[in-house]
């Protein structure tokens, strides 16, 4: 089973590698990070490089896609060779994923119209703007879609897929190996949760907006 | 503040990414990811390859120390150099921290002789016999010593410390932007949550083991 991560300049680095941890651990993965030339791609931060092993026109038919957000996924929304790659990548594909603002490049590929969505809360507006049907879901199925809420979001829906494609038991041991049981020290992860003044402060632009 | 991640061969890729993406959020923060080379060092999985983009040497007094587990762990237990170097920055050091067997590294350095902490569910005997006092839980601080348990364990410990350096309303702002909301599919990601024959299967070393 070959998985895809895309990886572009100024991707969330953690959209990308939450997924790659829990969805290399299915029977029989090949996971590869894929980008329009192979190389270091440097995360939104500059601190991280990961390298793309292929290009994208080396992996043309992968069984599942994973499309990580980020600041420079707005970049990316008139890219056409990696929007090109997605439509075909998706022809083929069992699942079709994002993380974050990853789903705004699947919509930017015509691939959410009219389904349910998911992606980080800050973004869940301009998703609608691209035809699909935004909730405020963290791990959101839709046929072979699946997408996810913000950055950490992104394990959630690995071990979600991990479960649909391996079976309960196998995403269980993978929880397990992963030692998967959060203790966040505060239960600030969502506008609905976080104190008013931090939604705001996010909303009005700060530092810490990672869409 | 000058955050180090360490690399080495057969690293677990989200021991380091969850740290990294929580604590490059703390104000002024400059990460960087350091090994005995510089250049990509490739995780446990051989999929995936992270850049340090600074040796050892280069980077001897980080504010905070974070040192990640994994497979290849083990091979480093008598890795003179990266051991002398976690001594000698542990000296000047704010904050040593480690998520997973990463502690064990920590210990061979002899840098939790007496002290409480934790490390991977299926490491904590090993971490015995190094002089710590292993403990279940999943995030233990110890005086500046900032212990993890297996993997995903990071974030929370990094959420932990962006609070204690940062403040509440810095560390729920960055719980906020990377909407850490763990909502997992399962209730299996520790031995006493999940089905007993799993954690069997585990700790008989199954292909899933990551220590």
């Amino acid at each position: 089973m070959q998985i895809a991560i895309v990886l572009f300049d100024r991707f969330t680095a953690l959209d990308a590698v939450g997924p790659y941890e829990i969805l290399s651990r299915l029977p029989d993965a090949r996971t590869v990070f894929v980008a329009e030339r192979t190389g270091p791609v440097r995360a939104d931060t500059g601190f991280l490089a990961i390298t793309a092993d292929r290009t994208l026109a080396e992996v043309p038919r992968p069984d599942i896609v994973v499309v990580p957000g980020g600041p420079g996924q707005q970049e990316q929304m008139d890219d056409e060779p990696l929007l090109d790659w997605l439509r075909t990548a998706d022809a083929t594909s069992t699942w079709t994923t994002s993380v974050c603002t990853g789903s705004l490049l699947l919509a930017a590929a015509g691939l959410l119209d009219g389904r349910r969505a998911s992606s980080h809360w800050l973004a869940l507006d301009r998703l609608a703007r691209f035809g699909a049907e935004p909730t405020g879901e963290r791990v959101v199925l839709d046929d072979k879609y699946v997408t996810a809420a913000g950055v950490s979001a992104g394990i959630d829906m690995a071990l979600t897929l991990v479960g649909r494609i391996a079976g309960d038991d196998h995403a269980m041991a993978v929880q397990l190996a992963t030692e998967y049981d959060p203790q966040p020290p505060y239960d600030a992860g969502s506008p609905q949760k976080a104190p008013a003044d931090l939604v705001e402060k996010l909303r009005s632009g700060s530092r810490f907006t990672l869409t």
